[in-house]
């Protein structure tokens, strides 16, 4: 491993700096970069101006490597190929096989605009988009290794970790860290943070990434035994379901446990609205397992559709262990599956009371052999947050009635709040 | 109106460069200050390093306003203050009654570490932070105004909005530009991006915001007619179901129509499995105008929920007008509610026909009075988008259907592929 090498990222557009769309290539090649093994000094974003020119040559002489993203289309505003020949003070040359290339790909009525995509500082390699026109380019600029990339994420992306990532390790001589990638549940974004550092022994570095219904975790670097430890005693910090190594949503595991038994859920959904039921049908062949459900969200609906006893809810509220089981067994008899699971909560703002604040949450689940179960959450106080956090339990307690009925208890040592 | 004044933002922290957490200051300040009519040339993100200091100097040589994220904490990595009075050349000095301030809001117990927080560079002014331990400071360095704000979003935003913004109105001579926003529904953020370019006329300034179901688009600049006659281009080309003045999801479109006129809906979703339901129970208090719904993912359950013959899925296919109808019809009667929709769609990957490729999706609507419509999308190839299009499709002939059941054929000329 050679010292630490120092990099930065330089993106041109004005549509970025003028925030009319939002520059995710920083947070992408951040992300990546540092996976490699790199210190990311700085990430810039430029607007399409001719004083790129003065940064691109102080920015490859501060860095050892330097990726450009956009700039390299055909219009006069892209001068991403003129900033780098001024900087390193080379001549841009026009490469006529590569413009055969690009011709051949292109619609040729509109090629002629496209000749300025052939022209490339001298010395530099070309690299083929297959996702778009402009190609990207790498070479030196002094002791800077300059990487330019296409703006769209759609060609960036592919052509970085297809392409640049390869030229990157290769020209540095780096071994990318291996990383163990973990998906999280349940858990808020702080809590995560605040036990990933106190964990943090200085070996394992570890970064997140927060998706809609769960934050991804990357533990890279030390060895694989001190990635795997690190992981264990995060699971025990908030409960091995919390917690899981590998990459996938909490419908996913749902899918997996109902295709192993070869059985079929049903949902009941009061508080969440459909949300379950959408997050399971968002994977491609569930209907095999997944029958439907009910979107019981007002008082009539759960008692015409799940016949449940309107006393019952008048006694018990309709956030209640007994109505939460209720929508369980009527969901199980009305679908005729193997499995069910209802979901009624408080999800504000209004709504709260004392014994039942904003945020409290039954979730019961139901199975034809007879077994019944329901617990009792407090998911905080934002509507979207609980409504999130309410349907990722429902689908892991689903999982773990499937998958281990016999500890179902552990549920009360899910660290979440 | 001043000549351009050109803007940099410098965002700093570690966590962010290396992709531990991802950049949002840089499109929510872009944006800010581009409303307020300033030109913003670059946007860093820097590691919390000495490095920050010439940075610092440059970017006040070079721009009239620098906007600082970040750095403003307690410990020594916290490097904001310092580079600000190694640019300037001033002194740091202690604010004794900013001190004081300060240990009053905070535990004392952790006060001594927060000392820090009281030092300010020497004529610079303090803005409170009502969100948490680090004020925001501002002031000049040579001609260029610093505005240095504490790096938490839910920190900075409201301290931006709340005083940073007129600060650097006042300090500029500025008059915010006043701003037409619109949501847009169904359309593709290239197609939208592509037809704002065709109107661009020089005076008014577009921007947009991609959110999860829509796309928020902002009008700046020009005067109000010219504004609002950009709108109705952008209406007359898309159809003006689909681009609305105002900010505000589908979901609450349905809502505000279902108010007006006492009514209740139910839904009958098949691809969307739910996402509809999700949609509308995201809007609180909505249980006196939602039922709520069925899930009829399986043929199964569109036959036994919904009452349909399965010889008309067999004939038909699921993904056809007589069972979108027909779930529709069901779904009406199975609840005793004023209005219903359905949903039945190839969502893919699989599943697709000549006839019926992925993408397919027929949603019907249905009222009491015995108006039943249906219609036939074509939403593209990608699971993911074909269902949220198909949900915000729903919505929006809902809301048709209630406010203009004469004008139903109007939707054979939205825009949106």
């Amino acid at each position: 491993m050679p010292d630490t090498i120092r990099a930065a990222v330089l993106s041109l557009g004005t549509e970025i700096t003028s925030g009319i769309i939002k520059d995710t290539h920083g947070s992408f090649l951040g992300s990546e970069l540092t996976a490699l093994g790199l210190q990311v000094d700085r990430i810039c974003q430029m607007s399409d101006e001719p004083h790129i020119i003065p940064a691109v040559r102080d920015l490859t002489a501060r860095h050892q490597l330097l990726v450009i993203t956009g700039g390299l289309g055909p219009t006069s505003d892209d001068l991403t190929r003129e900033a780098i020949a001024e900087a390193a003070g080379i001549s841009l040359v026009f490469d006529p096989e590569l413009w055969e290339r690009l011709k051949e790909s292109f619609d040729l009525s509109k090629a002629e605009a496209n000749r300025k995509q052939a022209i490339v500082p001298e010395g530099f390699h070309v690299v083929p988009n297959p996702n778009g026109t402009a190609p990207g380019i790498w070479g030196r600029v002094g002791d800077c290794l300059v990487c330019a990339m296409p703006g769209p994420p759609r060609e960036l992306e592919p052509m970085f970790r297809d392409a640049i990532r390869g030229i990157i390790s290769g020209e540095m001589g780096l071994t990318p860290l291996k990383e163990l990638e973990a998906s999280c549940f349940l858990i808020p974004e702080a809590m995560l943070e605040d036990v990933c550092k106190s964990h943090d022994d200085g070996t394992v570095r570890w970064r997140t990434r927060f998706q809609q219904y769960r934050i991804s975790l990357y533990l890279a670097g030390g060895d694989v035994h001190r990635r795997r430890k690190y992981l264990e005693a995060l699971k025990k910090s908030f409960g091995s379901q919390l917690v899981r190594e590998g990459n996938f949503e909490a419908a996913f595991l749902v899918y997996e446990a109902l295709r192993a038994q070869g059985k079929v859920l049903a949902t009941a959904e009061s508080c969440t609205g459909g949300m379950i039921g959408s997050m399971l049908t968002d994977i491609p062949g569930i209907s095999e397992h997944y029958w439907g459900g009910f979107v019981t969200y007002a008082n009539r609906a759960k008692a015409e559709e799940l016949r449940i006893d309107p006393g019952l809810i008048d006694t018990q509220g309709a956030v209640s262990e007994e109505v939460a089981l209720e929508m369980a067994r009527g969901a199980l008899s009305r679908a005729g599956v193997d499995i069910s699971v209802a979901v009624s909560g408080v999800a504000g703002p209004g709504g709260g009371s004392p014994n039942k604040p904003v945020g409290t949450v039954w979730i019961a689940v139901a199975t034809a052999e007879g077994n019944a179960r329901a617990w009792r959450f407090d998911f905080g106080s934002r509507r979207s947050i609980i409504r999130r956090r309410a349907a990722v339990a429902a689908l892991l307690l689903v999982e773990l009635m499937l998958r281990e009925p016999q500890r179902l208890d552990i549920v009360s040592h899910w660290h979440y709040s």
